[in-house]
C-alpha cells in the first residue's frame, strides 16, 4: 500500500519519545492508550484524547450543544473501540474572549447530555482563552480480565461487520458545507460502548469511524496485511438521509464513505465461525451488526462501482483528506478527480 | 472573605454537572481529580488536566521548547500537589497552519525533556489546527495505600511551608513583558513530585502555585476559613534574581508573589509538633522546605510592608488577576493602585 501522509506525521512527531513500560499498546495500533496499572490483578486503563477544533473553525459545528456533545462522545467512542468501561472525562474548554454566557451554558449542556447518554460523569478539566473557540477531551475508562480490543489480528477471510449504517457524518457535513436548509440530517452520534464490550473476545479487530468509512478500513487493511472486499450490495448500509443528501446535490453515494467526517460506528472482523457467537451475543444486548464486507488476501479496497469490481485507492483518498484538511471543498473537488477516473 | 470571580465562574461551568461517585475530591479541593478505581485495593488514581494557551498568546512562552516543557510540567505540578506518582501524560497539540517542522520539533524536544526529567512518558494524544498555538496535557498518576493530599486540612497554628523561593514566575514574566534582554530568569520550573510524595502523613493541606503564591494562598485560606500571616523576613524567601527585576523596572518586590504567573512550587501546612518529622523526611529525599508563615484564625493574608503589618486583600489581587487576565500591563497597574493604598 501506499505510504499514509497522516501516519508519518504522527510518527515524526512521536519520533523523540520513549514508550512507556506500561503501556501495552502501540503507536497506531488501538483507538485509546491501553496502561498497565495494575499487574497483579490485570486490570488495565485506556485512556485516550480528542480535540474539537477544525469542526467548530469550518463551521460544521456552529451549534454549542453539538460541539459540547461531540466533545465526550469522540473521546468516548474511542473507550468504545477498545472495549472498555468509561471511568470519566476531563474536559479543557479554551474559550473566546467574547463568547456569551449562553453560549458556554449550551455547551456544557451538550457535555453533560453526552455523559448522561454515555453514563458517565465529567471528572474536572480546565478553562482558559484563546482566539478560537476548541474543546478538549481525555476520556479514562477500565478493562476488565477479558482484555482489550485492538485494530490488530484481522485475517483475510474475516467476516467485516459494522455497529450501523455508514456515511451519516458526512451527510451531515455536506448539508451544512452546502447550507441546505430543508435536509435533516439528525447527527448526534452515541459511542458504541456497550458494542465494543459486546465484542470483547469475539471480534479479532475494531475500530472506530471517526474519520469516516474509509480511512478506518484503510487503516485495517494497513496493520494487517490484508485487503476488504464491500459487499455488493453496499448502498444499502449507507444511512438513507446522507443518501437523499447526495441525491439533491448531484455526489455519488460512495463519496459518503470517503469523506472524513465520520459517523461514529466500529468497524471490526470476525473470523466467521464466530458468527453464530456475535449474534447471540447482540441478541442479548439487543444490537443489530451489520456485515459491510470480508477481509481479502491482497492489499485492495475493492467496491462494486459504476457496474464493476474497483480497486479503490484507499491511500489516495485518505492523503487527499489530510492535504486538503482545512480545504472541505477542495477536497470534494479532489474526490470528483478521483471519480472520474472510476468511471472512466 | 470576599467573593473571588473565578471560583464562581467555575461553578457556573459545573453547575449542570454531577459529581461521579468514583470521585473522592470535591470541585476545588484539590490540585488533581481523585478517582477510586479499585476499592477493594485501595488504589486511586490521580488526573488532571491543563491548557498553555494564554501564555502562548501573550508571548510569555514564544519558546518552543518552554512550550512543550510547561504542557508537562504544569500537569506534573498537579499531580505532585496530590502525592501522586505518575503514570504518563496524554498531550493534544493544536497547531496554526503556518508553523515550522522545526518549531514543532522543538516543542516535542521540551515534552521530551521534561518527561524524561518526571521520569514519565507521553502515552498518546491529538494533533489538530486552529487560529492560535495551544497545548493541552492530561496526567495520569496512582496513589498508594498512603492517600493523597489536598488542599483542605490547614488548622490555625500550622506552620507554612514552600517546597522552594517563591516570585520565579512573575520574575520572568516581569522580564519578558518589559522586553529585558540582560536579564536572565532562567525559568524552567521542575514539578516537585518527589517532595509531594514525601509529605503525604505529613502535610495537613498542599497546593501548587500554577497561579502565584498570593492566589494560591487565597485558595488554602478560602477552603480552611483561616488566615495566614506571612514571615517578616518574606523578603529572603524571594528569588533573588526576580527580585533584580523588580529593582531594574522599580516595582515593588510584594507584586512577585501577586501575580498569576506560578513558579510551581508547593506550598503545604503541617502541624507545628510534625516538623522533625519533616525535617527527617526532607533529609531522607535530600530536600529543604522554606517556612514561610504561620496560619491564623482570622481570614486575613498578614505581610509586613512599609513598616507595618498589612492586611493584603488576597481576593481583590485574585479578581483582579481574573478581571484582567487578557491585559498584563492593566493588570500591573491596577497592582500599582492597591499599592499607594497599603503605602498610604
Amino acid at each position: 500500500m501506499e505510504k499514509a501522509f497522516e501516519i508519518d506525521f504522527i510518527n515524526k512527531i512521536a519520533e523523540k519519545f520513549r514508550r512507556s513500560p506500561f503501556q501495552k499498546n502501540s503507536t497506531h495500533q488501538s483507538d485509546a492508550e491501553i496502561i498497565s496499572f495494575d499487574n497483579g490483578l490485570g486490570r488495565n486503563l485506556a485512556i485516550t484524547m480528542d480535540t474539537i477544533s477544525e469542526e467548530i473553525r469550518f463551521g460544521l459545528y456552529d451549534d454549542p450543544f453539538l460541539i459540547g456533545w461531540m466533545t465526550v462522545m469522540v473521546n468516548m467512542s474511542d473507550l468504545a473501540a477498545v472495549g472498555a468501561t468509561p471511568l470519566g472525562i476531563l474536559i479543557s474548554e479554551v474559550f473566546t474572549k467574547d463568547i456569551s454566557a449562553e453560549y458556554i451554558s449550551k455547551i456544557q449542556a451538550g457535555i453533560e447530555a453526552a455523559c448522561r447518554t454515555c453514563k458517565t460523569y465529567v471528572l474536572g478539566g480546565d478553562i482558559s482563552t484563546a482566539d478560537q473557540l476548541a474543546l478538549t477531551g481525555c476520556a479514562v475508562g477500565f478493562l476488565t480480565e477479558k482484555g482489550f480490543l485492538s485494530r490488530v489480528g484481522c485475517q483475510p477471510g474475516d467476516l467485516i461487520y459494522s455497529t450501523g449504517k455508514l456515511g451519516k457524518g458526512n451527510g451531515f457535513a455536506l448539508q451544512k458545507i452546502n447550507r441546505l436548509q430543508d435536509a435533516e440530517i439528525n447527527y448526534k452520534p452515541v459511542a458504541r460502548l456497550i458494542e465494543g464490550k459486546n465484542l470483547l473476545g469475539i471480534a479479532n479487530c475494531c475500530m472506530d469511524t471517526s474519520d469516516g468509512a474509509i480511512s478506518t478500513l484503510d487503516q485495517i487493511m494497513r496493520l494487517n496485511n490484508c485487503g476488504i472486499k464491500l459487499n455488493d450490495d453496499w448502498e444499502n448500509l449507507i444511512d438513507d438521509d446522507s443518501k437523499n443528501i447526495c441525491k439533491m446535490l448531484e455526489i455519488p453515494t460512495w463519496f459518503l464513505l470517503a469523506g472524513y467526517h465520520g459517523e461514529f460506528e466500529l468497524i471490526f472482523s470476525i473470523d466467521p465461525n464466530s458468527e453464530q457467537k456475535l449474534f447471540s451475543n447482540c441478541n442479548q444486548k439487543n444490537w443489530q451488526p451489520i456485515k459491510i464486507g470480508q477481509a481479502i488476501d491482497k492489499p485492495y479496497l475493492v467496491l462494486n462501482l459504476y457496474g464493476k469490481e474497483q480497486k479503490i485507492d484507499s491511500s489516495l483518498i485518505r492523503n487527499l483528506a489530510f492535504e486538503h484538511s482545512s480545504d472541505v471543498k477542495s477536497y470534494i473537488n479532489s474526490i470528483f478527480e478521483y471519480d472520474e477516473q472510476l468511471k472512466g
